[in-house]
């Protein structure tokens, strides 16, 4: 346990629950679920039973102080700033070399900033049976007990039970599989042999780093270079030199995949519950608590009036809001910008971000 | 024709059109059409052709400032403010009983401030027929044309045709109904012999005090004691006095149904097109022009975007709308309310905002 260290990664805008989470203001820094902690938050508080203050923080460079304010107790030398989004590749491969760089004997765990998961303990039981899987040379994915027959997520496919002490769940990973159509998702629900790629995943550094350098030689090259600075004088110049040219891709083609098809990847097939926040819908689901009626209310000055009516709203004003005869509706409300659609098209929310930009209206994205 | 002079009561919230129509700025203070103009200023200017400066105004001590922007060439002296809302007998009265003290030969027309009519020449076509009728000592009323079932609106029966010089379209008025349920008001279409109550009515004042006298003395003798001290130093005080304690009623009451059981009443029927914007679908009937996609929008500063959505967007505000996959949406916002409704549940708003005032929102009514 204690060669374990947490990597969370903070990257994404989070789009589709615009206006609500935009390029200032991203979804991991907002309290989605009403518990008092932004997700971001949550995140840290829910791994540092497990990782102490040994937590990196991967984010972009525009989220600095958002960040040291939600984790003030994030070292600044574990906190590692994009000056602009590289994907996934990079910024876990960074996290992994500096890492190495420092001990090669870490085992790495990363998490998203913007997943809501409970309860802890389960959580954490999991993370644990990963990290001393981890340690027999695995990298170890945290997999989510699929619970209808999404064509938004990922599978990893589980093979044969690994005999590990102190990881009973552990299991094999065949092979991970991209987003399904709904046909084929609802066989790999049938067949109980599928969960869903959440994109945590626990692994010694240098285990991580061998498949990078066989996958992306040059990415790996680049990063190392940019790990052998870091904690010197020159971390600042060598990273603006290099971090610009790096090749952009995720770590599921540049390491998980691969690694897989090697035989060198676990899975812990997780217990607790799991959400990714992924929409309004998701948004409604997380917060029961407070109905007016039969819509879900969020925002502390919310002042909501419903005659008929049930969905969501989402209330970052002091405004009040009539809904009359509206089913399903989800309501977003901003100071500058507000969303209105249905639960229904809810995931239609990226698009319409793209559309925004495509027009100029970036003051609002 | 001299002895035309025009009343506008502008008295009402337009309740149905809030948070756009509010106490401190009410619907005819609005430009609901696009043209350029408010309600208020039209409905001036479609009078200003028949009664030149001859135009009374009557509406609360609260709407005095915006009122004059709207109207700056109209005289002190013809500028009737209420302290508080008495219903229509008592704002119509005073307005007869001050008239007939300044020329008891005055024949008043009667219109609200906030109707959407066209073209001007018809409706001044009409209001010189009947101008013509009350001379011959006649309450004429302007029907209009039904063009469709309404169950909103009173209705009148038309008898048959008088013999006026200059008003071939005079009729004699059966009888004044009340909204009807949909089968009766079906009838009503179906027979031809109805036209809608629109409030418009011309009359000689001498003829509209004599019905109020008879019908509700006390609230005459009221009005002629106010009348007494208009133009004069007591006018204030007297006012401030009496005012308060008229009697709440309506004109129809008061006057035009028992008028027209004495025969006394004829109709004209207007053939100009009309609407009393009663709610957001009338908004959205009168503004066809600005469409974004299959959205009609009204306000300068609307910024709104749309993905398979239908309805109205009234913006009064700069910020970013988006809508999408959502059907005959009403969207109304504004700084400090909003609301979202849909065409269909359009005349509910006045529920919800009597739902507001019971729970003490009042600063956004």
């Amino acid at each position: 346990m204690e060669r374990f260290y947490a990597v969370i990664p903070a990257g994404g805008v989070g789009t589709r629950l615009w206006p609500l989470s935009r390029a200032a203001a991203p979804k991991f820094l907002h309290d989605l679920t009403n518990s008092g902690s932004t997700l971001l938050r949550a995140t840290y508080d829910r791994l540092e039973p497990l990782a102490h203050e040994r937590v990196l923080m991967v984010t972009g460079e525009a989220h600095r102080e958002a960040v040291c304010r939600q984790l003030p107790e994030i070292l600044e030398s574990n906190l590692v700033l994009e000056s602009e989004p590289k994907d996934s590749a990079a910024a876990i491969g960074l996290a992994a070399a500096i890492l190495y760089q420092r001990d090669p004997d870490i085992i790495m765990g990363s998490f998203a900033a913007d997943q809501v998961i409970s309860p802890d303990a389960l959580f954490q039981d999991a993370v644990r049976q990963a990290i001393y899987t981890a340690a027999t040379g695995k990298i170890v994915t945290i997999g989510i007990k699929p619970t209808h027959a999404s064509t938004g997520f990922g599978y990893i496919r589980t093979g044969e039970p690994l005999d590990v002490p102190g990881a009973p769940s552990a299991h094999a990973v065949v092979e991970f599989v991209e987003k399904p159509s709904e046909s084929v998702a609802n066989e790999y629900l049938a067949s109980g042999q599928y969960n869903w790629n959440a994109g945590m995943f626990v692994a010694p550094v240098a285990l991580m780093l061998k498949h990078l350098e066989q996958n992306e030689p040059e990415l790996y090259a680049g990063l190392m270079t940019i790990a052998a600075a870091w904690d010197t004088p020159e971390q600042a110049s060598v990273t603006a030199a290099i971090w610009p040219t790096l090749k952009k891709t995720a770590i599921d083609y540049a390491v998980a995949e691969p690694a897989a098809d090697a035989g060198d990847v676990a899975v812990i097939p997780g217990t607790f519950s799991w959400d990714d926040v992924g929409d309004f819908a998701a948004i409604g689901r997380l917060n029961s608590a407070s109905e007016v009626d039969a819509v879900t209310v969020m925002g502390e000055g919310a002042r909501v009036f419903t005659e008929s009516a049930s969905g969501i709203v989402v209330s970052d004003t002091k405004r009040v809001i009539a809904l009359i005869g509206i089913e399903d509706v989800v309501i977003v409300d901003t100071p500058d910008a507000l969303l209105v659609t249905t639960t229904a098209h809810a995931q239609r929310v990226k698009s319409a971000v793209d559309h925004l930009k495509a027009k100029g209206q970036t003051d609002v994205l």
